[in-house]
């Protein structure tokens, strides 16, 4: 994703556990040798993407702010301190300040809220319905193999076994990520309501969500229903959507296009369609479908986004030792 | 499904198009010639299952009914007509009345609308607002032979074809169920709309879908969020649904246990979990999640739970030779 991205990097380290220490990987940076994780270490970088556990990063994250790293971390550690920025740079980029950890968002919200943004803008968010479609990627690579596996099995014996899911996931799905919540909602579903609020700066946003696992690789979909507290019409949503960061509005139902993780997968921007007038909402409702890539915008792409910020705002004084 | 309810019929006789006439099958009642439709043939039955296109639906349902005949026909041919009953056997069974022509509802809708009810009579609907996810089946038996022979060649080579579904299926969804309409709403969307009203005697209820078919094979999932006339708690509406026909409370999050496809295919009743408090209605408000056997109560079953009524209701009178 940097190299994608040209990011300006000046040297790419790699880092993680002493079990893989000393193993090299290919990048398009060339042949780069896995080093072992040390605070010391990672404190001769300017910028560390972390791509570990919560714990991991509770731990480590503030050793590295206080050694001048700028650390951009992909865990849920951060995400509700006050003083920690959680951003999506196409809504809330000035957020980063000066802060020495950011949190990168969850990947239903990520993918929710870049479509949702402009939308808030124009007409004023109010009540949002969210039901989620998605795929095994959100468990890692171990999830994508067991899909895959599983899959191979289940058609081969009519059964599934299951390891990293909590019960089969080939044709089936399973409308439990991650743990439950008193409320009786997932973690991962007030995750999109905490952090959509957050990261659009709307603390008493009215928002629900499903989360439901489907037998799909690496792209979420999301069925949204939204109440604004203005009138909107489809045509004034999908001019507005056409024209924002980060979304392709794909809306030609007649022409059978619509958005599929088939189509959104790989992909950068957030697809965006199906996008109608509300039935219960009326003149103040609309329906949507998005689907994006869990990597990418989900998780990938929005570090590096977050990481670009971090340069074009503190330019030259990211350079600590200079 | 006859059979497995001990409908108590003297004699089976099943009709298909000229093609077919001849060719026998197991039944639990012996081995069947299929017969040649015809008015005449048909005509000598007391009740006639159709399970057949809306435009053969429309031009022989009458045909049998000026001759006598009970015509349960599992096409939308009739559903919409003022003059047609639309019945769900747990909800409206009075609405059989003395009616020659009985429609069966869409599959997504009885599935909703069975766990609907119980709470609609305590609690008043309001607002319902439905995401889908449903199973290859609703596509016919193509469609679950494609899905699992596409499934295969996407494993083996990456890439996999259509031609049931408008776009491949197997790891993928497609948020396009039967044709779109003006509104934006595909049919499917507006028929879980349209039939919601009339079985539940409610005109006015303000409530839309979102209906996405899924890699799954034969059970419908659907999460619902519902806004009552009247507080409610969890704790109520699970009581409530214990007690009520044809839907199983499977909600203990804690032991994994919520529907899925996985366990409510080939079962009777529609499985009803996740039940909590939504956050964007309050005290009036409910978010669940429901999975049925299209098959069964989204087909087969209802149509002879119909067929169950009219025995009860007409008894004797039924035998119109008598």
């Amino acid at each position: 994703m940097l190299h994608d991205r040209a990011f300006p990097l000046s040297e790419l380290r790699l880092f993680a556990s002493a079990r893989s220490a000393g193993k090299t990987t290919e990048t398009p940076y060339g042949t780069k040798t896995i080093e072992a994780f040390t605070v010391d270490a990672v404190a001769e970088c300017d910028i560390a993407l972390l791509a570990v556990s919560g714990d991991f990063a509770k731990e480590f994250a503030p050793q590295l702010a206080a050694r001048g790293v700028t650390v951009i971390d992909n865990s849920s550690a951060f995400r509700y301190d006050d003083d920690k920025p959680l951003v999506i740079p196409e809504i809330n980029p000035d957020a980063v300040g000066d802060a020495r950890i950011i949190a990168n968002p969850n990947c239903t919200t990520a993918i929710l809220a870049v479509a949702l943004w402009p939308l808030h803008k124009a007409f004023g968010l109010k009540k949002v319905i969210v039901s989620t479609y998605q795929a095994a990627s959100g468990a890692g690579a171990e999830g994508m193999s067991e899909l895959e596996d599983q899959a191979r099995a289940y058609l081969d014996t009519g059964k599934a076994d299951n390891k990293v899911f909590a019960h089969p996931l080939p044709f089936n799905l399973i409308p439990h990520i991650d743990a439950f919540q008193d409320n009786g909602y997932t973690k991962e579903e007030m995750k999109v309501t905490w952090e959509s609020r957050k990261i659009m700066g709307i603390p008493d946003l009215a928002l629900s969500c499903t989360a439901v696992r489907i037998p799909t690789s690496r792209a979420h979909a999301e069925s949204a229903v939204i109440e604004f507290a203005r009138p909107v019409t489809p045509d004034a949503a999908r001019a507005l959507l056409a024209d924002a960061p980060g979304v392709k509005v794909v809306d030609d139902p007649a022409a059978k296009v619509y958005p599929m993780p088939l189509n959104a997968s790989g992909k950068y921007d957030v697809e965006v369609g199906r996008i109608r007038q509300n039935l219960v909402f009326g003149d103040h409702g609309l329906e949507l479908f998005v689907c994006g890539d869990q990597l990418l915008k989900g998780a990938a792409l929005n570090a590096v986004q977050i990481a670009e910020v971090v340069l074009d705002r503190r330019g030259e004084s990211l350079r600590r030792s200079a």
